[in-house]
């Protein structure tokens, strides 16, 4: 075709009705640089490896079952996207631990990427429906192969969990052991310094704990939304006792002592704190705070990046527990009620899993449960809006620095 | 609970209020064989090479650069879920070539294979949202590093479209150059062979050539559905020509001359051979009459499941064209109209890629052309009807066989 | 256009590169009919009704609030996705009800429904993301204005619980009164009738009864797999029995008691009907010989549609299950632990209805306990082999019957 | 349970063994409002003409297709969400062009409503597998019934193309006719008026063109942008001229060649306007520079926002283009490539309106092909700095009128 573009044209005529033939021009402008030499595909994925890691236990004993296939890349697959998870979390964390995030600039990237985690554990979830295409039976047929293998024992699993800051006390024990204790030396010390480590839980929480506007002698929110609040409940119980009295004013009374009460406990840092130990709660009373700042006033331009980081936070946490909860329904399909591979009883440990303990930024639901109406949420003044419209200055000396990860 | 509320009282104090105590139990069932040696989780899925193989280019060239992560781990998950299709694909082609499909009781393994490989690229689709999450300025600052690797050098992609049956004359040229000539030695001798091996294409239409019902000498399917069509055309007008003369009418005659038209063409096998020479049929002319008699009774036991098959053969068909759409999309955003990595020109390549050339099972889509009122569609008698209950008795000698895979 | 096609190719060289000038070409030889009267799109969808429906309560009261809006629609669609889905089960209880399903033919229509049923709770799982677009701040806004009107009020999901087979004694009570008493006068009664009709679950259960194999007289399934239990137990037992003393050996032994414990219960009609009247089995005995049976012979012709109608059953409770799940998740982020709209404790009173025992097909799931190594399922002779190929005879009189629903 | 084992276990005869006993009684804390009166969820809804919509043509003619009812919900459920995105979009429109775009606090507003668009097009994308369930054949048996009503005349998705700003000079006509002209009288006029009104290109594009940097005598982005790529590419082609002679340089010399080609093309206004005139760029110059300076410096806090709604924005294009091309797929399995049911030419027609002269934000792509190197993006100096940092003051004025919507 090079060289003659009349022909070129005139083909038209016999070529296919569906054929973009501008387009197909196009497409060959290209110069074909791979014969050239160079890093290719292959190598630069290490397909050598990662494809030819696919060993199946039933063809080793003599007895290939084909669907073990799938459930040896199912696997690999996840263990692929929590390498990536990790790669995300970690970045994120350094991001904090660094001191970097007190630069504006770098929450775009933290937002993103805690976004990235959540569309990945998206997919994740969905993909429980190729495993499903497997039935109990194909299973069965080289489930005992596999044995005493278990998917308990995915130390990147645990990691993430760590990292994000599932609590160590929080876990459902695994055959009455430690779930450390079901790890192999190197790996069991592995999971120990993730647990040393400050968990994306604790560095959000000093960081909520910096939100600007709660410094007492400065804006002082929390006292400002106390005074507000009890106003509003003083106000509101006025409003309905010049009610006559009848059964739905009852009931408005009734409700309002209970509103009263949950504000009550919002306000008593002791309970908070005795919450706090009991594992109910995961941030600081200050953190607390700054979270609801953060809510509250989340259209300011300072505070609209650091809502969506709430978010995406919480979309984690429920996206978690959605893969722990289609991970209970594969198992239940796969083996009902019988012990696991790995000898735990499966479907109960992996349910008790899908629970509230596992769940890292339940504080952030539970403030749904203490919003109040526009109108009473502390207003602005002009110096605070400008101080929280200007981002912290970027320290210049670690502004030079390089923030590339 | 009842008769000892105390005591449940009580309990409460000592356990987190979501947690189920009986679940709990129940999980703490298991023995933990892990520790009693045996094949460990990590070990049997090979991850000291899956999650070790992410080696950045840009971090070899002293410029890590965070996102390229993502992309290798992208890659990595699409050729993992590559290998698993050609594993089923290569399977259900075994089940044809080995004649082991004329054996009914293995249609089930086959149309769950086949569905199964559906339900992977209904992820696969998907996951481009993830990618998606990489901004063009995210690729642009490593995408130099990658060059001159290019996705078009995914050998399994192009085997996978091989199998299935893309054909050589059919497919778009790489910058000027046939397809196999971008890939090195072995490679390239890899693909020239999955070209000469039957194609699951080929080993469907052989199948479907075999429909029972389509035999002169039996049922004579064909010969039965022209006569029955024939004289409803010729009703279809009675009908019409006694109307009195109106616009409509003359509406109703064009539409029918159409409809007539699109019949004679049906009929016409010569027709049919000259558009199969063209690439725009893939099927026999036998194997469509074979495909049109299992839709119109599909509902026969016989041919249900049948039926399912060519149904997810469409849905692989048209999945494969939803990814080669996707990738579009993505590629555009990431790139615009610059060249790929590979030096093709991307974009436009791509595009063209995304055309009913490529689609394998074109002549399923087409026989919604060819449907007939159920009134006219030939009617089964008891003994055909006997027949088609019946499966093809499973021939002794190789039902013994093992039909392990 | 039409009778130029000089200039037709000639005005390729001015047109828009991306575009495909054959396919526009005939893209526009169509004839406009809509312009000639008759029906039009939306009059046929009563688009007046349908997209006219959305009042904002908020706006009514005078403080129109934004995302009401998306509050209404989002819950209207998965109102009308309900009907959908009482439409399909529905008429899959009809075929089932008037026998239809003795015809093999109707096999194929009623997997064909139950799978498209799960599609959409697969599609209804995912439509939560949109709702969780909106967060509890502006759920805040306006939901005091849709008191008392609560999810819990959906007629149609209730109908469709009850259609498919949740158990009136196995349901949670809602503010401690029984689900139909939160139901006024008309819609109460039609609750009343759908529990006293035919469910699904009930459907099933007939149609499992009546599994070709069953028979005492006849291939009597039940005891040969009695028999081969037993004899695979007592081999394995003599086997390990062989081995030197060790603590392995001692495993092997208790594993093997505990297996056999599980078969036993298997085999114990009376503990079955005990666990029945605790609602913990749901299927008679004898449905779950056949579906035992089903699940072991899934490959003869006969079994491969059955095979996949359980599967599909699986599925839809399972989608049931993740969709409540998905709904708890939903609620926990919009009001926290709060009260409902409703009234009802809202978080905790959904997170219990994600319970085993809104699971109606669960001893399918159970099944997984039971299976045996492929070498010990009896084995079909020749005789019984034919009569399973062979689809059960129609029965001239109701097959000439109209089989359109 | 600590201390009464005896109690704990009994308990456990009386209580479902996946059933959570505290949970429940939470469950039961809640007061049944709705027995007092108000709103109830079906009339909220107005269930009563929602799902009372679906009437069959099939039935109407006497001859009852189930799966007509299918077809009939699934467009429904496309109109609902056509409304809500309507709604969405209209909103998003009104804070633009009332100017209050201008106070920063409502960009959180604007970008959440862009990416909620987002999601309901994911879902509509997902969508079209419910309808897939039905196959050419079921819909050959109602078809018929629904001529001439057609998808295309479907008000709501013009109106939404219009509004997001597809041109009404690269629509593909329909029937050779342009497509206002398939619609009656008074829809006719609502779509005229929609053209009339600033799309949300157009407004975009105005607020592009106001982004703080591009003023000439101020930051004067594009001057210094234009300074620095031109030294970029000489100090490039400096290091590749000192290179000895090669086939290698040749091509490094070609390459950049290419790359002064395309930069060129960047800085010619007049170039971009005669583009612009031939509907291949749709944004103005300036706006297309405001468009760069955010993709720029998308980390200066000011512009994080601004990033995710250009972001958004080509999601919103690629999902549409996505759904039409899905559509198209749907189309083809359903009626090949006969006629649609309005008479058009279906298949064709649908897939020439899968083409680039449909996507509104195409410029936004394109900017993938002006990246250059981070070190040679201008840098801001801190004076430019604080003035990006501190966003737009909000004129008390507007502030404090409501800017609820």
């Amino acid at each position: 075709m090079s060289g003659c573009p009349y022909f070129g044209k005139k083909q038209l005529l016999f070529q296919n009705k569906f054929q973009v033939k501008e387009e197909e021009d196009d497409s060959q402008e290209g110069v074909n640089k791979a014969s050239k030499g160079g890093i290719i595909y292959g190598d630069y994925l290490q397909l050598d490896k990662v494809v030819t890691a696919q060993v199946l236990q039933s063809e080793l004993k003599g007895n290939k079952i084909h669907d073990e296939h799938l459930f040896i890349v199912t696997h690999q697959a996840y263990e692929l996207w929590f390498k990536q998870i990790l790669w995300e979390l970690d970045s994120v964390r350094d991001i904090f631990i660094s001191g970097h995030v007190r630069d504006e600039r770098n929450m775009l990237k933290v937002v993103t990427r805690i976004h990235r985690i959540a569309m990945i554990f998206r997919l994740l979830v969905d993909q429980f429906a190729i495993l499903e295409t497997m039935t109990a039976l194909d299973f069965f047929d080289f489930r005992d192969y596999l044995s005493p293998a278990s998917g308990f024992q995915s130390l990147q699993f645990r990691l993430l969990e760590n990292k994000i800051g599932v609590a160590d006390n929080q876990r459902v024990p695994y055959n009455r052991r430690h779930y450390r204790d079901n790890f192999r030396g190197q790996e069991s010390e592995i999971l120990l310094k993730s647990e040393q480590e400050p968990t994306l839980l604790i560095l959000v929480e000093q960081w909520l704990e910096r939100t600007p506007g709660l410094e007492e002698e400065g804006f002082n929110f929390w006292e400002k939304l106390q005074t507000n609040i009890h106003e509003w409940l003083r106000l509101e119980k006025e409003k309905i006792e010049k009610l006559p009295e009848s059964e739905t004013k009852e009931e408005m009374l009734a409700d309002l002592a209970k509103q009263r009460e949950v504000f009550t406990a919002l306000f008593d840092e002791k309970r908070h704190d005795h919450l706090l130990s009991k594992g109910e709660r995961r941030l600081s009373y200050k953190a607390l705070q700054g979270a609801l700042m953060i809510y509250f006033y989340r259209e300011e331009p300072r505070f609209q990046v650091p809502f969506q980081l709430l978010t995406s936070l919480m979309d984690i946490d429920t996206l978690v527990t959605k893969w722990r909860y289609n991970h209970v329904c594969m198992v239940h399909r796969m083996i009902g009620s019988k012990a696991g591979t790995g000898g735990s009883s499966g479907y109960h440990y992996l349910r008790s899993t899908v629970s509230d303990r596992y769940k890292v930024f339940v504080d952030l639901f539970n403030l749904a449960t203490f919003l109040v109406p526009r109108d009473w949420v502390p207003k602005l003044n002009p110096s605070v809006h400008t101080f929280l419209y200007t981002a912290e200055c970027c320290d210049s000396s670690y502004c030079s620095s390089d923030d590339s990860d």
